[in-house]
């Protein structure tokens, strides 16, 4: 890709940007912090050459037209809570803010509807909607993301078992194109089929195809009841072989997490307290819901007898809101614990069919005995979504570069063969471009840049991300 | 649109396809039925060149590189039971009928998922999985549909109220591209963020973007058990008022759907039995499915304490299959039984928020008075997807035309004013492309078009159709 072709930023570009802004609204050169040049893994940085910081559609608009006019990139951010470099401006160019945009805008208990800005964050939602009895069901691990990082990555999280991933709740769309044109897509209806789906294809994007300035998300009633069972296993091969044998026996749980006896471990450590059981060599994590406890116990008990039968060394029951607490706040620190023992890391969250986590983990265990390297997993068993992280600790940087590049070739090698995909929530960003094309092959690859062009011609709009 | 930018089938053409798939199936001139001129509403028709019968996607392949090398329009077609003109080979040349390509090829248990050909009916979906307890639920009234129809309108039905649409439940697809290269998207993976999704982009294409020759599609436990109400009373706009309180009660039916005493005398008519009940002016038909008789009792007790405070005159169970059949069977034929009471008809599917149906039924009754034309809705109370028809009873052609065209852009205004969308599930196809285009506007009317052309740049897959 050719670097020079986009226009540097000039004091006449900052000048406009201010006039729209105003003047504190416009961040160049040393006042822009260090923050705004990576994502919350790091492998690639980059600073902005400036920073704006946007309150309302019709200045997104305004911002990215100047940018298509006078060919500069434009780089969408909210929280910076990425994994793959997808927010990282490797062009240079103007970076959009979003953060302050984050206004609730209106909760519809007649159509079951949440319209919110994009920098509202994924953990507001669930607070203000639980008011009104209400449940938004998508729940990565990240709460800080902003929802428009969500719909960015289609982020799955740990209910996608039962409930579904992000798009699946995005009813629709304000986007402000490449051009600076605002259009909407979708609304409160449940049904359509009224040409392209561009919403659909919005989802899952990564900030590459349009910027969401306003989304309508779907609500479902809360369940009046949950509970969570906290399994151990002698180890984590019996645990995941479980999990189809599950499924095969016609309930479905909301969530389905593996975790192994080192990651609570380093939880541990990292929360500095404790898990409520830290023997085995590793557990099952599941969740149920739904609306009286009788209809949740005829569930887990029969996935109770199951995976006693295959091995299980205990059940675990988590029912008040003190136990399911300290269980899930020790698994959604899992990956800040790893990040905190290592020097350096990198991951890859590819998501197989879910028969098939176990020989992906298993896989793993080999590659770690092959590199000599240390490789952690969690994720989500019942969806089939691996979250492995692999850990430099003392290497060299050139040893280090020269590993992971071999282990991850090798990795998302054997999820084709198990005919996974490269990303299951964590996209494709910068990162995995490489093993997205192998992945995909040519002619997929070549479509996908055809889908890019036919959305942002002069390739401003988040350049050099996945694809 | 140029009509002579495309080449003519003759002989050496017909020799070709000959060749890759013998002599009987490929047919030309007057050995093709007048079926394939036109769709089940066949407001438009027109004659394909020739029509070719494949049986696998190699098969197609040949076809459609043939057709994209020579350029001559190629059109996928099903069982033909579309509204919109959608597989009308308005352009002439190849039509490829699908529906051999009809094996049912894996259920996987462990992963909740079936893999099929495009031709497998609906109806022979849900037969199939009911063997092994598994459940499909997008339920769209003509059973007799291809899957591969429904997936490229997207097709809801009854029950997209609790479980969603087509979209939601097609995991992966196998597709031949205009170019006639075949690719796979999606699999049988949970989650995916790899890359745009091309597989939720074709999920509502029409068979304008890709031919879809393999689809791998979601499965859920079969509920245990079910139950319908028949809910009588004075008037539509009350029946259908209720539907948003419903909502707001915290309880999700599988399907509502209202229906007008009128519509049951047809189809009492076109099917030769009785109604349950057909004494008062409208209904609401509610169904609640779940694990266990005490689950469903429970929601629809506080549905029936609320309906009967809304006015409903009286509540019928069907908790029988014999009672659920009559209900049901009758709902399954206010299509063809409208079809059935007039000389010709047309067709509106608008989908509205759901707490805004009421003004739209409403809205019908006046245009039926203003035009001195027959109308007669059904439909989809709970999820807003209406089906409303217009009926040509003994108008001469001429003023049929120019009511219908007023009727349509009148109907088709009101909807964009209660910020609805132009279709729900039937499509724009060929008939509805004046109306997308109203109320899309230009600029994602242009980037529809830049999307189509992303994928088939000679514009030879179903041409002139959805935008």
């Amino acid at each position: 890709m050719n670097l020079d072709r986009y226009k540097k930023i000039d004091e006449k570009d900052i000048e406009y940007l201010k006039s729209v802004l105003g003047q504190d609204r416009v961040l160049s050169g040393d006042e822009i912090s260090e923050d705004f040049s990576h994502d919350e893994l790091g492998g690639i940085s980059k600073m902005p050459e400036v920073l704006v910081e946007v309150l309302t559609t019709e200045e997104v608009s305004k911002v990215v037209k100047y940018a298509y006019e006078n060919n500069i990139p434009v780089i969408p951010r909210g929280s910076g809570t990425g994994l793959v470099g997808a927010s990282v401006p490797i062009h240079g160019g103007i970076m959009i803010n979003m953060c302050k945009m984050n206004k609730i805008l209106e909760v519809d208990e007649e159509n079951l509807t949440l319209t919110v800005e994009p920098g509202v964050l994924l953990m507001e939602i669930g607070d203000y909607v639980k008011e009104y009895d209400l449940f938004y069901p998508p729940d990565p691990g990240e709460k800080s993301a902003t929802i428009a990082g969500n719909i960015n990555t289609n982020a799955g999280g740990m209910r996608a078992v039962k409930y579904g991933v992000t798009r699946d709740y995005v009813r629709g769309l304000e986007l402000v194109l490449p051009t600076g044109e605002i259009i909407k897509v979708g609304g409160k209806v449940v049904k359509n089929s009224s040409g392209y789906s561009i919403k659909d294809m919005v989802c899952g994007s990564e900030g590459t195809l349009a910027i969401v300035t306003k989304a309508i998300l779907k609500l479902i009633p809360a369940p009046k009841k949950s509970i969570s069972l906290l399994i151990p296993f002698p180890n984590l091969s019996l645990a995941i072989e479980t999990v189809p044998k599950i499924i095969k026996s016609k309930v479905i749980p909301t969530s389905i997490e593996f975790m192994e006896r080192d990651v609570i471990l380093a939880a541990e450590e990292f929360l500095g307290r404790k898990f409520p059981d830290n023997t085995a060599d590793a557990y099952l994590l599941l969740t149920f819901d739904g609306n009286s406890t009788e209809e949740i116990e005829k569930d887990y008990e029969g996935v109770a007898n199951i995976v006693l039968n295959e091995g299980a060394l205990d059940i675990f029951i988590a029912d008040t809101d003190e136990r399911k607490e300290a269980i899930w706040s020790a698994r959604g620190a899992f990956l800040e614990a790893i990040k905190a023992s290592t020097t350096e890391m990198d991951e890859c969250d590819v998501c197989v069919p879910r028969n098939r986590v176990a020989d992906f983990i298993n896989y793993t265990y080999e590659l770690q005995k092959e590199f000599n390297v240390r490789i952690k997993n969690f994720g989500h068993a019942g969806d089939g979504n691996l979250h492995v992280y692999i850990l430099k600790d003392k290497m060299t940087e050139e040893e280090w570069n020269k590993k992971l590049s071999q282990v991850f070739n090798c990795m998302y090698e054997k999820a084709r063969e198990l005919r996974g995909q490269v990303s299951g929530e964590h996209g494709i960003g910068f990162a995995k471009k490489v093993y997205l094309k192998d992945q995909i092959g040519d002619v997929t690859s070549i479509l996908m840049k055809n889908i890019k062009q036919a959305f942002d011609p002069k390739n401003i709009l988040n350049p050099g991300k996945v694809c």
